[in-house]
């Protein structure tokens, strides 16, 4: 089988970073299939890129290979770490970036990437992606062993995780991304937001940015064009959107902004 | 022979909307190539999209597979459809995205996919790219026949095209799409130009945004730098440009502006 | 083995530009492996363009076939030609994109491709990248011989790259290129710093834009988050950064910029 190899950075597309660890992927392991995630992960921004991967990687077959690298402090002290996590392989800096994985429980093993040997011979101290992160990728999909690159930690880097609270009747949350169309996905899991309304999906209230929000729709078109509407969106989490427009742009708030949820 | 699956979306690049789609195809047909052909059409616009993919899918071999995700209705009443058009196939909703490939006149059949076995087991209501679309291009990459996927039909849902119009010696059309470049490529196909100008291309008047072009160039270099032109793009339809510069800047137009030719 | 197939470009991804010409390679060579080098080029940017190109190609394979298209002379009198540098092969223009290449002093062989035979059968006279550069480095990569393409040429066109000079114990440079980040890479190479600076990287002098850096840093996590810094970047060059910041918008200098380097 060739591995699958996929690419979540915040390289974006103005410059050759990403191409350029396709060819060292390439160099080292020629079969691979190689898949960019995002590129697009505002610069510098873990959590955004934590979640983004978090929701992303379960629609890859088993034994895939996550390459992560949003990576401020590249060159300096923090590790480089290769994560099994729910079968799945993700590599990249030991910032917090993988928070989101450990969350959810179910990490396998946490290595610290010391074998410099997988490496390219001469590692630069600001580009990791290509030095370092790309060709242990590579090797790890021509078949080396997870626990040749390195000794297994605990103490991986954990980032606080925004997550919604339930209140009485009151659910508290908050913007975690704006997607391209201006929806607004929220850290609100449906799983949460059944607990607390159970059938009653019509008696619920969305607060956001100053405006309410009456029940959940089912998707987006049951709403008017350029009106505001609440559903759970693809990420299983609660989104609020405009229907053919931008929630982010109506309502003028980004991530972080609070989300109330109530239930009458 | 490995199938070829092209994916044209809305997505923009800000997103892992792509990538899961990706995933979800090389996790059911693992030889598949895919190969994106635009990402970057504006959100909802079924024009931009049915046209760039009409001007696109001839330079694919013949039992491509080209999945076109441009659909505001997604989750709703609106059906998905597989198109079999001119030896390739199409998959998308049925909201007039594959407008262009009906007015060319070569489709084979059209198939309401209704056979949820090869969708993913849960779907989605607002993300049939990742849970419906992509999955079945990659179960017809495997070798499902066609007739598979549901049942013929003939009432398609097709959009009015903005097509030109003869009147005496005046042409009149409008600008379709401007690309990266601020080249501004017009509905007005070079045969139609050749039926009212016959071979005298240099008499030609060409007026859009309150300027005057006279004659078509053969190429942008024939024009000063900085100085507008018109001639027949690479997709065979009269185009406006300005050699190393943008004339949708300089024009102030968009789509959708009217284009006059006349042949005095 | 695979032939890998890089692709530069100043095409964005607006448009299916790029997607067209991985239509017509996958249609000729289908098991060519396509990489996206680059598709942010600036319009019509030819320096920035060879920069990325020469700092990038070493990373592939030899034996790989890097397309490079910026081409505002497509269609007019300029020759396509086939570089043979350092046993990779290059694609283009002969408009001075490749004026890194030769500036290195590696080529082996340039050839004007006049072998009409292995473009498509309509070439048009504005997107040579499809109908010519494209299937001519699917050809390539299918194994015909480098020189059925054309004849050899040595008056290839060579733009002047802008070079770091060094005056008495002034070392005078510019800004070549600023990427995503807003880090800015200059054109001193780091063997020319090192000549200047021996070992005394702390006594180095940086100035630009009416700001002063003392010091080089090994990594960007070396600065205070926000604070100016200069290092020996991943293109081993003098580079201009902000530590989690964008040192462009700081600075708010541009491509050309005088960087000057004194050693005390």
């Amino acid at each position: 089988m060739r591995p699958i190899i996929t690419l979540l950075t915040d390289f974006g597309s103005s410059d050759p970073f990403v191409g350029v660890m396709k060819g060292v992927i390439l160099g080292i392991a020629p079969e691979a299939r190689i898949v960019d995630l995002c590129h697009g992960i505002p610069p510098y921004d873990l959590i955004q890129a934590g979640f983004l991967l978090k929701m992303s990687y379960p629609y890859f077959p088993e034994g895939s290979i996550h390459v992560a690298v949003v990576d401020p402090g590249v060159g300096g002290p923090r590790r480089p770490i290769l994560v099994w996590c729910h079968d799945h392989y993700f590599i990249g800096p030991d910032n917090g970036l993988f928070s989101f994985l450990y969350a959810a429980g179910n990490v396998q093993q946490v290595i610290e990437v010391t074998a410099s040997g997988y490496f390219l011979p001469q590692v630069s101290s600001t580009f990791h992606g290509r030095d370092l992160f790309a060709p242990v990728a590579a090797h790890l999909a021509k078949g080396v062993e997870f626990r040749s690159f390195g000794q297994p930690i605990t103490d991986y880097r954990t980032l606080e995780i925004p997550t919604s609270r339930l209140q009485g009747n009151l659910l508290r949350g908050e913007v975690l991304h704006g997607d391209r169309f201006g929806n607004l996905i929220t850290n609100i899991p449906q799983e949460t937001l059944k607990a607390l309304v159970g059938e009653g999906w019509g008696a619920v209230r969305v607060e956001l940015g100053r405006q309410e929000i009456r029940g959940l729709s089912e998707f987006y078109a049951e709403i008017e064009v350029g009106k505001l509407g609440a559903l759970i969106g693809s990420s299983g989490h609660l989104e609020i959107f405009v229907h053919q427009g931008s929630a982010a742009d109506l309502l003028q708030v980004k991530r972080g902004a609070e989300v109330l949820v109530r239930c009458p």
